[in-house]
């Protein structure tokens, strides 16, 4: 029988656990709704009691490897905890990991606790079950309120000297451009987010130009990305006008991560992601014109492709040919990218 | 006795060949004027001559290992020929590393000739003998004419899929900025290279405003980057405005880089590094503002770093510490980076 491992969700709205075997089958899955409100312990409380459940109802099938927490912030891996927690109160620089530990009786037969971001866990997810099975070097981008990114390298999220590696949301795409929240100005998130997306139907809205948009904010109390879409779907010019230049402004962010990193494959998952088909053709036009790294292995002939040769002996680059083709796609697993990501954390960290 | 590599840097007006023994000592080092207007096959001929006579020379002190070849423009490592050769006529699609280990009689007793950017050489060079000796993962931006780059992960390049990771001086700083040579517009190599520097000149010389720069241009037959930098240092502000321009727009290339890799160190090479004092300050300050990872470990208080805790048992993270700071600093070798790193390449290559 496989080992298994629980992935848990933690955001502002849901709480959500799953029990995950380590040959990649969701055994079970459990929706919480995240009472922040009952505050910080409560919350823990509920996180443990599940973790509690769910162990102990698999235990029968495999050895429990841990539990995987992913969170919205900046995790401080070594010390177990958050140092920015916007959505969370009171996890700020609180020794959640030490405290989770406890509460599960952990260390138990090598079963540890995991903190990880919740954009890392979703990029590990999607490399682990989703778009990027099989791939070695990979980045997931998530389009929510802001932008997380996760990479994953060799299999293993990417972690940089403090946790911090793949904040795309925070790359400048306009230096002076809307002021962010992190204090700097023109950041991605400002630009190819959900919020993006709200502010420029607001903006549309306001310059009296799009009466269509207007009516929806009216008539609709659940206005959002979705209705942006749906007019855009259906011909509306200004919401078509956002989707180009959301997509432009992400096909920008994409051409820097291209030609910096150089990875197989770029996951475009979150909320947002799933309106595609409208920003989609903005995106590759802009990542086509900006990027030198996406644009130059069209260089070559891909009917030539045979010609970048076995003349010399084997390499260590031998797997890789300069003929290939980055690949851009959409995430395929939605929100439980983080919750397998999560689970697989917890597997790799022994 | 240590064995030795030979690492040969060509560029558009040097060929540089050095042998280097294995645990980083330069044996001997030639210099030849790039003969380009006798051909690509008399370029071959020369280097592969003093290969020859270098690796004869010190055969005695060990095993002669093989050579690496720092080129200017995008490599296919596989087929070991340049795709792009801007600078370097007619080795475009050339079987080059063929060729040489043709005239080489390679492979013999297991050495191979490795050609690789020049960039991502030099940054293999600082690592292992310069600014980064001992630091597991960092990177080098070499400005200019344009601006190359290079990462090294656990003290090998970092190629990416299709050999072109690090082309920093491709990610966009201006969306709307000058064009630059790969087609896009406003790409950090314009903005933070010694060309950008001479461009800034002649801008700030039309605007009328510049008298000092104007007389220099006018009187200095070899006017550049270094005058420019003499005039800052002097006080001149016109020129100092320049290197506060080219400082906040290298600062908000590292931002970019330090928020999606999140390396240790990022060393700052090539000629235009040597005006570091004049555009540090309008750097660092930039940085500042514009990287959330960078900033983000000022969050902690360095007094209580301790409280990071070891509470949890050791995990794989555990030299990742949340508080360490990120480093930005000058090469030390300067043009030798290369020849290093090209001779460290075929080491690595085995």
């Amino acid at each position: 029988m496989p080992d298994f491992s629980i992935g848990v969700d933690l955001g502002g709205t849901n709480l959500r656990i799953a029990a995950v075997s380590s040959d990649g089958k969701l055994l079970e899955k459990v929706t919480l709704g995240t009472k922040l409100a009952l505050g910080r312990d409560h919350v823990i409380g509920e996180m443990c009691d599940a973790i509690q459940n769910l162990s102990g109802k698999y235990k029968a099938t495999g050895n429990f490897l841990g539990a995987g927490i992913g969170l919205p912030g900046l995790i401080d891996l070594q010390a177990g905890m958050m140092r920015k927690a916007a959505n969370l109160p009171g996890w700020e620089n609180y020794p959640a990991r030490a405290e989770i530990e406890r509460r599960l009786g952990f260390p138990k037969n090598g079963a540890r606790v995991v903190l990880e971001n919740d954009a890392r866990v979703a990029a590990l997810g999607e490399h682990w079950l989703g778009a990027a099975r099989g791939v070695e070097n990979m980045a997931v981008l998530t389009l929510g309120t802001g932008i997380g990114g996760g990479i994953v390298l060799g299999g293993r999220i990417w972690h940089g000297m403090n946790g911090m590696a793949g904040e795309f949301g925070h790359v400048t795409l306009e230096p002076d451009g809307y002021l962010c929240g992190c204090g700097n100005r023109g950041c991605s998130e400002q630009y190819a987010s959900a919020s993006a997306l709200l502010r420029m139907a607001r903006e549309a809205i306001a310059s009296g130009q799009a009466p269509a948009l207007a009516q929806a904010a009216l008539s609709d109390p659940e206005f959002g990305a979705k209705s942006i879409y749906d007019l855009a779907i259906h011909g509306d010019e200004p919401a078509r006008h956002i989707f180009r230049s959301f997509g432009s402004y992400l096909g920008l962010l994409l051409a820097d991560l291209v030609n910096v990193l150089n990875l197989e494959m770029y996951v475009v998952g979150g909320g947002a992601s799933s309106a595609w088909d409208a920003f989609a053709p903005g995106m590759f036009e802009k990542l086509r014109q900006c990027s030198i790294v996406y644009g130059a292995t069209a260089l070559t002939d891909p009917l030539k492709s045979s010609s970048s040769g076995k003349k010399g002996s084997p390499s260590a680059e031998s797997q890789s040919a300069f003929e290939r083709q980055t690949v851009i796609t959409r995430a395929v697993l939605g929100s439980d990218a983080g919750l397998y990501g999560a689970a697989r954390v917890s597997m790799l960290s022994g």
